[in-house]
């Protein structure tokens, strides 16, 4: 039997940094776990830009959806952001999302024990969260139709279109409460149905899909402003918030941020079962390409690390080796090696991205 | 001349008891400084859907357009979820804002010094926080066509679409400039350019109008997901934000729960001037209509009496009566007066909500 094959994309800005740290983790599963993985790189984002002027060129996006899981490091940066929309770094991950049909992006915001006084928020209102947003990923405003700008009378209008079937909506709630029976049991769903109808649709479906299929978790519904709110006021209350594309984006973007450590959270986004049972899938860190500390050997690699872990668990059914990737990730930080977005006092020496590799594998 | 004109809504929920203590407040103006009002009361949402079956009645319409400034308290609750969208309560606010063309909403999020434990975040994080949000409210995914719910194939599809011409972006623009002047001189613009075609035009035209007209005030752009981490990484940072109605709904109400306390915080809606030269405008709290709490003389009045400080300030150009009732807020919260929404430690008996009226009513 052939190995497992993974196609690794690092992207812009820090992309490449953390990337390397993650080579060398999957290289010590090959060799002392007997986990071995045809692993392949390629460009996306600038990088890809800037070698075939495109975000994404077409044999990359051919091998994503022939491989057994997709790795990304992060897209875009400033020398970018001039170019035309349909050629900017985030169209080559967009197109990804897209053409690879990953509908439900799984964004865990977990607060680090070692870690708990590093956020903004009193650590009795975060040490110990561990929630999961599911955000639809492939549909909504993000790929609705009509879109662009026009011209109107004398004047431009910028238009977007907001877009959901009942089968989108079905499918990404059918994930979320899956992945509850697994945590908490409980599903907040997120959206404004009192001002949009796509909101409403949204409301509706996943209340039926929960009374038919679900029963047994613990359904509810909230605005997302409220939502917004109530992440803010007491995170602790939820399990698995699921959502629609925008507030998805926003809402998990503030989820990451209540841990205070954003150099810490990874992601999955999933699609359908392939011919071999696997997901469809792409794995990337919550931050991004960080373009004011790339190439200074600064990065924190442990969100990219810990999105291989999801890997380990959602694509290749190893969640005991996610186990022990995780838990290595957590010694090294009890035993107080931090990278410098790590850093809360001054006196403490921060860690290069690779040192931080080093010491995980050494934990491992 | 005759006294300037007052439209009171009062609502849903909690809206009639807060509004009640409103009512003296204006009546104490009246009678000790000289500012009488002609006030009149009519209904709004569920209220109005009861009594008239629209949340909103054609003849309170038409005085919302002529009267000087309307004031709002709240609408909605659980008994009307099941009413149909187009008689929803919030219907009624969403006609208000839309035929009075409100199109600047200011939300101050303003972090009481008394009240800066009670934050979620930490003290040093919020203590000191006066930030205000300039959210456009006429236009963008709240109104845009085509909505509804279709069938399309065998199953429905729900559409909703934003929409923004260069003149509604312009003119709120300028509304955020304009108030950057008077305060800190800096103005942080929100959209999601890197992924809406409408965000492109918003930043845009932003910058246009910033270099045309306000080139002394400091402009940044900020992506919608990343303005939601900064709010709860370190608030501080930003002074004034402008950005859409449907980001602005989210950011704003996560803003205000930064401050911790959300029964205080006021808010402005803004139109065109009208041939008095005053401005269209609405004024209501941020709080919602509180069901769980209504009836109970519980509420905690002072996001509606703050909310008649802006109108005093914005509709009526006395800004120094806004700063004597702000001041006589200020003190009746430091001298522990407390309303039970405000009651971080046990054992200090909560005041209702007429008696912290009363207590304001006494500062004054
Ligand atoms: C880079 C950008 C297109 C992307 C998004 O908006 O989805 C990012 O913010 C994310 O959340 O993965
Ligand atoms: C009540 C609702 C329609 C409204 C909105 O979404 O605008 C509210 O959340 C607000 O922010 O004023």
């Amino acid at each position: 039997m052939s190995n497992p094959s993974l196609l690794i994309l690092p992207g812009d800005g820090i992309g490449p940094e953390v990337m390397a740290e993650v080579r060398k983790i999957i290289d010590w599963f090959g060799a002392k776990r007997g986990l071995a993985f045809d692993v392949e790189e390629d460009l996306v984002g600038g990088a890809a830009y800037d070698r075939h002027g495109t975000p994404l060129a077409d044999e990359t996006m051919a091998r994503a959806q022939e491989v057994d899981a997709v790795l990304l490091g992060a897209v875009g940066g400033p020398k970018y952001d001039d170019l035309d929309f349909s050629v900017k770094p985030e169209r080559g991950l967009l197109r990804l999302r897209k053409e690879m049909d990953l509908f439900a992006n799984l964004r865990p915001a977990v607060c680090f024990d070692a870690l708990a006084d590093f956020s903004s928020l009193k650590r009795e209102v975060v040490a110990g969260l561990d929630i999961i947003i599911v955000r639809e990923l492939t549909s909504g405003i993000y790929f609705g139709e009509p879109r662009g700008i026009f011209e109107e009378g004398n004047e431009r209008v910028g238009i977007n279109t907001q877009r959901y079937t009942e089968s989108e909506i079905d499918r990404v709630a059918r994930a979320a409460f899956e992945l509850a029976r697994k945590r908490g049991n409980k599903v907040c769903s997120m959206e404004k149905a009192n001002v949009m109808e796509s909101g409403i649709l949204w409301r509706e479906v996943v209340q039926k899909v929960h009374d038919e299929d679900y029963p047994d978790v613990e359904l509810s519904h909230m605005y997302a402003d409220n939502g917004a709110m109530q992440l803010v006021r007491n995170p602790k209350q939820f399990d698995v918030i699921v959502t629609d594309n925008l507030f998805g984006d926003i809402l998990s973007d503030a989820a990451a941020m209540l841990t205070g450590s954003l150099g810490m959270l990874p992601s999955a986004s999933l699609g359908a079962p392939m011919e071999n049972g696997r997901p469809k899938a792409l794995y990337e860190p919550v931050h991004g390409s960080a373009p004011d500390i790339a190439g200074q050997g600064k990065a924190n690699p442990i969100a990219c690390i810990l999105s291989f872990a999801m890997a380990l668990r959602y694509s290749f059914d190893q969640g005991g080796e996610a186990d022990r990737l995780e838990a290595a990730v957590n010694k090294v930080l009890a035993d107080g090696v931090r990278t410098a977005d790590l850093l809360a006092q001054e006196g403490v020496e921060p860690v290069s991205t690779a040192q931080m590799g080093d010491a995980i594998l050494a934990a491992l």
